[in-house]
């Protein structure tokens, strides 16, 4: 079975993380992030943003996103997400796990962005004892459906939970993905973000994620918070390095933008050369399809693995690794199932 | 400042376990343990400890640990450790958070070992209500002072607690150190451990431990257990496989007997050409010496970084890279404070 | 403000549940439930539904039902429930809290019950590692909105839900009404049910809700759980007993009839005497209106505390304690907002 | 068995206590505390302790106490707590429970009372990631061990502790007895108490204590989080209005006064009368004695239960409700024993 297309976690590490991890193997270091290659990366990741942010390395995204959302709600909170948001629909309800029952709001919107007019609906409503008041917004960039907020449906969406007290968390699995298209991960600081989960394993690195505290008063006690959490690594150089490396060289961006063009081709080929039609607008590094069950049967029959997603359609995702050629194929592939 | 002698986890990849690395790097691969690198490591470790278990590779020891103890204990349950195991002392209570408030039972016993009569003591107990009984044993090998239980020590603790109906867990953390020091792995299985945290960190690799579940009754929807507790990863074979060449290798043992001879030698040296006593038998690759403050204070000007216990020693660590010169001076550099 | 209609938790205790305090309170007893009156109030339950349980008593129906779920479903794991069930909608995320985030899983299905095609089609769905799949049922009779479950009904969910191997709790926390509308508690046991929440507050006690568990081997260390949940009376014989009177009574029943009959009556005079109409059937002790919101407002205005419900109607709800000449005024002013 | 002296929980009711709960018994009222028996309670509370608080009736002290704490630490924080206070050892770890895992340290002093050196040692200790820093210092008044803090020893510990930006909790499940014996209720607020829980049962309630948040930044979403933790009464009235009486009453004293008078009675007559030795000052209503084995099971045989406490005395308890001649007849029968 070829699993290019089935996520963009079944590439490896890009050359630069792996280089990176290398290069910080050597020697002795001091353990649990006290070493120079953390401190670097996190500096790397302090320019990438433009912020003065206390940050620190874990080693998957469900729990950077349920960390920080623990941080930013009680049990007897919520927090508002789009009901399809990682968060909600694929992590095993690790929010409530790692906030000990916080609640998850699902908000509507097309294609993964939440809709202003839901979100105000829900920030109106009263709060009652018996109910878990919101106290949170998470958002995802790019999203699950790998559609892309602009800077101003965004800082819409914050300006109208900060409004109301709230505090804000950006999912950044695919944040490289939304800079490559033009969203400017600077303007995130400027928005008022508190708390964001920086991709790096989707970007090319491995069991790593950057949880980024751009409101200090949050990090209180952060090492005994992650350290209990397990998430805290020993050897905390190696797991920083290649993260740091990634950035550093350029390649989270080049990568990202690779990903994107190849996401256009293959949904530029489906509409030409095959019968089938987009689900969503193609705005990062995901493509996805209608397709009958039978196709999807035939897809996999012939080797391509996919993913049928929640919405009925079937997703396909493209990473740094992606080439030109299997893309081709693909969509020579799909022509065929028509 | 030189971190050899600080922990075993100050040292880098072993050859073996990066070598693992970069090969399974190469082109794509189902994601969440669902490739051949992951089953393969997954047989190494069956054939290492010649059992039948299921077996998940994860990202800390800490969560290892408390994934393990909440499979064994309910939260209105304790758990019995040595009151210095890792699990008391070290995880910033991660077992109560991932185990909803589980209760620990620090037990005494000679430098890391649990006393035999103290168990049955606890295991005499009445069960009221008010109290949180006990419903598991976790025992650690070798144990936090570097001691190393023979087959009948910890074969008896075993019988004593099972006899109880409580399960048993073995943190492993340094289980290769063990085995190093003669103590056979694969006597884990006929004693009738439940389940076993085996230690890649320490013993060369990064970021990874293996849930070793023996008694696989316990193993219901355990990949929804790990995903909801943040550890697992997508490139799953990314994690998988340098434990899996690190033990395929044979560097996982080879590398701790170097490790434990270090250790000897350095623990020879203190006897013989320095003024201070060692503080614990020296059974594995931790030596812990008696020293008076200004003692470590000079040592640590002298550019060693070195971890004061909690007994009031303090502890050297030799790993698979620790290089013997490093260990004359060491030694020459004690021999110079007294 | 006038609210006989608010609820059925704004009555006070029963004449025999007050008498039960009140006989139980002289001398001294065993506490923490050894005593001769919670072991007597326990056999009327046990009789009443006529099982072989182990039955505690506790002060909350959302700790009983919280308690109940987490006896039968693992954090990493889901309940499925009526989308508009009381754990969904109505105990600020107690399941999450007590369950350690244990998932709800909201079901459609008119007027409160739920439907058995959306039931199949849940327990359909594959169980996958990133989604919490269900492993119990909860069933609430009566309904939050007032429907009563025939034993056909209830016996095919049920049967559907064992037959995938889940767990069933059912929320009785108006059972009492459905028994007076016509379903036979006893048929509980013969359906499979594992554990009951019985209520006692709004039957007619305060404080006071039965956990009733049929199925015993759910019932292992159970006073240590609830010791550490803080559902634990050390007085325990004046929480039981005023619950044990209400059933040795018949007042547990006869109290339901009553506030039924004047359920009846209230609906009957809504359609006849106002211009409002009915939002569900009424089949127990609550009644739904649709009603514009200038009426409600108005209807306040008049005095009448009333609750508006997530459907958009209003409810009323009746009690042991609501009086003829109360259900006439209500009818007759709501019959003057038209 | 005769249950006099077993613990002030084997009392009934106090008759304004009862009489408080018939009174508030009739009509209607609205639910879940927002009635005008609740906030006449609440003021009683107010008046007593001299303090412009936050007040909550919940249902039991381990309730009280645990949620108090989950106010103060972090589960990634730990509480101070003298090593055999009722949230150390009698609470079946509920703190936990309700904390996600917050730690507890137990600290040592003289007969239950916290000794100030050893909380300056722990208070010393720097804080590292491995390990769940203090956060919060829990005093009991009266102690475990019947001994009653002066202002001065209250004052210096909770100076401390705040010192070092800790919140202070003090469990008063017994400060009925400590007010009785000559300890200013009002002093808590004048000290910098954070939370209260204020012990109803044992004072001549049933099912109810007062949590008292004196810190008012503390109450943020109050009612969310009982709700969430099965601590809210829907018919409160009848939660509060017993507490409520006994106060206005002046009975929450006075039976106090009565119960320390009976327990400095029983003390005397053992000390004059029985060859048996007290174990603790008896400072308020409990009397600890050293007692041989073989006693305590010949004073069982004659019929009176009695508590083996946990440092190897015998605890006998005195309440409202403890009769003269039944002080007289145990020391008769302690003179017995021999």
């Amino acid at each position: 079975m070829r699993y290019d297309f089935a996520s963009d976690n079944t590439a490896g590490m890009a050359p630069s993380a792996l280089r990176g991890l290398v290069e910080a193997n050597s020697g002795f270091a001091a353990g649990y992030g006290a070493d120079e290659y953390s401190r670097k990366a996190a500096d790397e990741i302090r320019k990438l943003l433009d912020v003065d942010a206390d940050i620190r390395f874990m080693f998957t995204g469900t729990a950077a996103n349920s960390i920080a959302l623990s941080m930013l709600a009680n049990p007897y909170e919520a927090v508002l997400a789009h009901h399809t948001a990682h968060v909600c629909t694929d992590e095993t309800g690790a929010p409530g796990f790692f906030g000990h029952g916080v609640g998850l709001i699902g908000l509507p919107g097309y294609s993964g962005k939440i809709d202003d007019e839901s979100l105000c609906a829900v920030l109106d409503e009263p709060v009652v004892g018996h109910r878990q008041p919101p106290a949170a917004l998470t958002l995802t960039q790019a999203t699950e459906y790998g559609t892309v907020y602009s800077f101003e449906e965004m800082d819409l969406l914050i300006r109208l939970a900060k409004g109301q007290g709230l505090g804000v968390h950006v999912d950044g699995a695919r944040l490289a993905n939304a800079a490559a298209a033009g969203f400017d991960p600077k303007a995130l600081g400027r928005m008022g973000v508190d708390i964001l989960s920086l991709g790096g394993c989707k970007a090319g690195a491995h069991g790593v994620e950057a949880l980024v505290i751009l409101n200090k008063s949050l990090s209180s006690r952060l090492d005994n918070r992650l350290k209990q959490a397990g998430q805290t690594a020993s050897k905390g150089r190696l797991l920083a390095a290649p993260m740091g490396e990634l950035i550093a060289s350029g390649e989270w961006l080049s990568g990202a933008r690779h990903a994107n063009a190849m996401a256009q081709k293959l949904a530029s080929g489906i509409e030409d050369d095959t019968p089938f039609v987009l689900a969503h607008p193609v705005e990062s590094n995901t493509v996805f399809v209608r397709m009958p069950d039978e196709s999807l049967t035939a897809l996999r029959a012939k080797g391509f693995a996919a993913y049928a997603f929640d919405d009925g359609s079937v997703r396909f995702v493209c990473s740094w690794a992606t080439k030109t050629e299997a893309v081709d194929e693909l969509i020579t592939v799909l022509g065929q199932l028509g």
